[in-house]
């Protein structure tokens, strides 16, 4: 049932467990009003949604929308603003059934998506178990990069800027999870949407686990002439220190959308050196010890804090 | 399950329909920092989400709470807030399952609530026939009331303040909307959110029938001495008028969460005058004209404007 009543009704999938997730996607917060194309805008709060239903193996089944505007944007913007929301509807096959709408000053949106997972195939962040092998999709840090740089932009960027795609047009891993969650490769997963660092305590808080992380082994981002000249917070950006950016952006940085999953070691074998042109990257192990350790380039170990992004932080 | 996974994960009851519905509840819109006590934020926030599921006849099931807080709010507010919610929850036995926290300057909420209905019993507003009864239930105009008692104190009021009760701790009209449903009394209904004159428009287009409304029939409430001073869009308050200003309290008012519905003829016998104490008044008919009417005091016909709460509206 579509739009019309103030609720949506639907036949949920016999054999099939429901899957629940809402996420903000505030002005300020989330995105910023004069830098962000309305239409990256749309995608983004439905894609980063879906995420949450991917990493658990699931596939999308429909969403609610939840839209606050100022006056100003009801017309040219909030076209464009639906021109990528239904995009990526139409791309990941999740149906718009209702919502509610308010005006404010501010740009608020709220997305709910109702997904479905085969009952007992659910990949939850609690599986994991000591001497797993810790696998992230992707490439880490690259949205944050884009992110960076759109930043340093003047005025409204681009919606087909290529550097900026993966910051603009996140892609949920639906087939990965699914595979993954089909032949119950994955002992735990979650999407990584507040960086590696973060994300990674909080999957192993979930499995009461601990990890060893390999700095050398994390995908991460080709730092070009001027991005090096980005100030983080592990480095003042020097050339020498490119690594280090990379590795700063793929640990801390938010919104990459891929995914963390465990495999214990008996089905290694299994996992391909990518998936349908998505790479699988063996990253580290889990432990027993609850301790989180990175190893850094040069083979020293240390606790590696979770310096992610964190909506609480200010 | 409960939070902990970015997502819920819960099994559909089999032979019953998903229902899913949401709804802002937004600082400056839908209440007043330093007016409304924190504890019926957090009770009306949950109680008008869950009024659309059982304006459907179904159940509650789960719900996910969306919060933005500033940072002034996250200690005595935020408590009180959480009491008045999990009072509410408990009460109508829905559980909270999840959802997505943030900071912003102003206090955000949205709630989503997943509630079910045996398959092919919910009532939609899309049912009614020409010639079906139309029935309220309660007494309409009562929030309107509190609201405007709210606005006219100084400060904030108190939770337990029983001339607002209605306005602070509406009750979401779950036994009786269930009730229509299994009985199949009903061929149409929702809740009464925005005022009776819009949301019987509401009912009629997606019925695609007008109405003759009987404003002598109209459960209004009794105006005291002092809300006789309450300017209204149709009276300027003199005690003479204060029959129009609880009509124009009960056409115009919202937030009642009253249901609305229609009844073939047939099955009038079949209503009570009040089901579980809640009054269940006759107010008048559907008609094949596509046209909504109110036959006012002196048995004058007029149409119906639709005049009650629009969030778009300022």
């Amino acid at each position: 049932m579509g739009i019309g009543d103030d609720a949506a009704l639907f036949v949920p999938t016999p054999g099939y467990q429901t899957i629940l997730t809402c996420d903000w996607f505030l002005e300020g917060t989330h995105f910023l009003r004069e830098k962000h194309p309305a239409d990256s805008v749309g995608w983004k709060c439905l894609a980063r949604a879906l995420s949450d239903v991917a990493a658990m193996g699931g596939k999308p089944r429909c969403f609610l929308l939840n839209l606050a505007l100022p006056k100003t944007h009801i017309g040219r913007w909030f076209d464009d603003f639906l021109g990528g929301l239904n995009r990526a509807a139409h791309k990941f096959a999740c149906l718009l059934v209702g919502g509610d709408t308010s005006r404010q000053e501010k740009i608020l949106i709220n997305v709910t998506v109702i997904g479905e997972v085969r009952t007992g195939q659910a990949v939850l962040r609690s599986g994991a178990k000591p001497g797993d092998a810790i696998f992230v999709s992707g490439r880490l840090g690259e949205a944050e990069l884009g992110l960076r740089r759109l930043r340093k932009t003047k005025g409204r960027v681009h919606k087909s800027d290529l550097r900026l795609k993966k910051h603009l047009y996140p892609e949920p891993r639906f087939a990965l999870g699914q595979w993954l969650a089909k032949n119950r490769l994955a002992t735990s997963m979650m999407d990584l949407s507040d960086g590696l660092s973060t994300d990674l305590h909080r999957l192993c808080a979930a499995s009461r686990v601990g990890a060893r992380i390999d700095a050398t082994k994390i995908p991460t981002v080709k730092i070009r002439g001027n991005d090096i000249l980005f100030r983080t917070r592990q480095s003042i950006g020097q050339p020498k220190n490119r690594p280090r950016i990379a590795l700063d952006l793929a640990l801390n940085g938010g919104d990459d959308y891929e995914l963390l999953f465990t495999v214990p070691k008996a089905k290694l074998g299994a996992i391909p050196a990518s998936f349908k042109s998505t790479r699988l990257t063996y990253v580290g192990v889990t432990s027993s010890t609850k301790r989180i350790v990175l190893t850094d380039f040069a083979g020293a170990e240390a606790l590696m804090p979770s310096d992610g992004w964190d909506s609480f932080r200010s």
